[in-house]
């Protein structure tokens, strides 16, 4: 057996936390005073929808590097548009990106990160800023060594730059770190950027409906969730 | 009473960490098997001399920004030949530098971190770079919410931009968020970019001999350790 790699990165917005639940919950608060019936799960899905061509501008080059609380605010406009939300007022719009500040971790998360801090630094590596990583964090109970991610790089998941900064601030090489992740994307990077690499089943990340993600071919390990992952690395109960 | 900050921002080396007895017990511990006699907080003392001159380096722009393993090793060899220890290999020498990132904490601050934590944002704002921090941290058991300070800011205190990049990266203003520090020069800094301070007397920081440093007059509060400050805060027992 491999020895068990020194540091766990993490993807946060789907492995550990529940966003689709969470956005839906502030989008259905925010329309209630409108009176105007809405499909929160939908604009839910609609705004994340907006992400990756999103981060594109900026992987690209195309603009600079912003936090994620301004794209997912401009994003906002358009997707209240094309769900007749237009009566929201800007100091609504504002409380709403929020929401991304405020998901709840899945049920396993809180006490499978504590079980795997106890034998590897754990730290998210995430598309999110430090403020947004940090408030969430906190509410949901999510104890980090650090937190790293693309505010640290200036850069953007899937870019190698995110998880080789990530690697070298904790003072590692590639092969000591492993990335967790939901998503194949995320995970194919990083073990092009020569971390290993552990998949994450979130069949609920899309809700009910969607549909299941499969592991990439590179993934290292496959876990059903969590807690399953701390298992499959011996990390103590 | 003003509103509790926000955030707090801790200096590390000093004021949540004891530098001089760990560095020394690593120093007694190197210099064991050359039988040879070795004051070894003097020895401390000497290698902590280096440090404002190096980082100066660094400042001024005379070379880029370097972590502090690199400073601690360059300063290491002129160090030891000074004090009758130039029997020492490189490879001791390297593991001797990594004793600046075990280094015990000083009695009140990890249970005052967690009281202080429960109603503010906590994370050191250190020259020191992430993975010596998280390493001293996990060994120590601080728990932060961040870890921001030199490496984020790639520049090194009481330069302004470490203060105000740690404030931007957690998404506050500089009067949300609270320096806390037993060294004036450093809430003097913090100060000058707006945020509060707090001043922590660590009588001990360099040795029983050492002489206590005083507040500066800028400092917004004035505490004996960090539970005393805690206490002033109104942290939760």
């Amino acid at each position: 057996m491999l020895a068990p790699p020194a540091a766990l990165l993490f993807d946060v917005f789907g492995t550990c936390v529940d966003w689709r639940s969470g956005v839906a919950r502030a989008v259905r608060d925010a329309a209630a005073p409108l009176g105007v019936g809405v499909d929160a799960g939908a604009v839910a899905d609609a705004w994340r929808a907006r992400y990756q061509p999103q981060l594109e501008t900026v992987r690209s080059g195309a603009r600079p590097w912003v936090d994620l609380d301004a794209l997912h605010r401009e994003a906002l406009d358009e997707v209240l548009a094309a769900h007749g939300l237009d009566a929201l007022d800007a100091r609504a719009r504002d409380e709403l990106t929020l929401a991304w500040h405020r998901l709840d971790p899945w049920p396993d998360t809180v006490p499978a990160l504590a079980r795997m801090r106890r034998h590897a630094v754990v730290a998210p590596v995430s598309n999110g800023h430090i403020a947004l990583i940090v408030a969430m964090s906190r509410r949901a109970g999510m104890v980090w060594d650090a937190v790293l991610g693309a505010e640290i790089a200036r850069a953007y998941k899937p870019q190698p730059e995110v998880y080789l900064r990530a690697v070298s601030a904790l003072g590692l090489r590639p092969p000591d770190a492993m990335m967790v992740a939901c998503h194949a994307s995320d995970l194919v990077a990083a073990d092009a950027c020569g971390l290993r690499t552990a998949f994450v089943r979130r069949p609920l990340e899309h809700g009910p409906g969607g549909p299941p993600e499969a592991p990439p071919d590179v993934a290292g390990l496959v876990a059903d969730d969590l807690g399953a992952l701390a298992d499959a690395l011996g990390s103590p109960s």
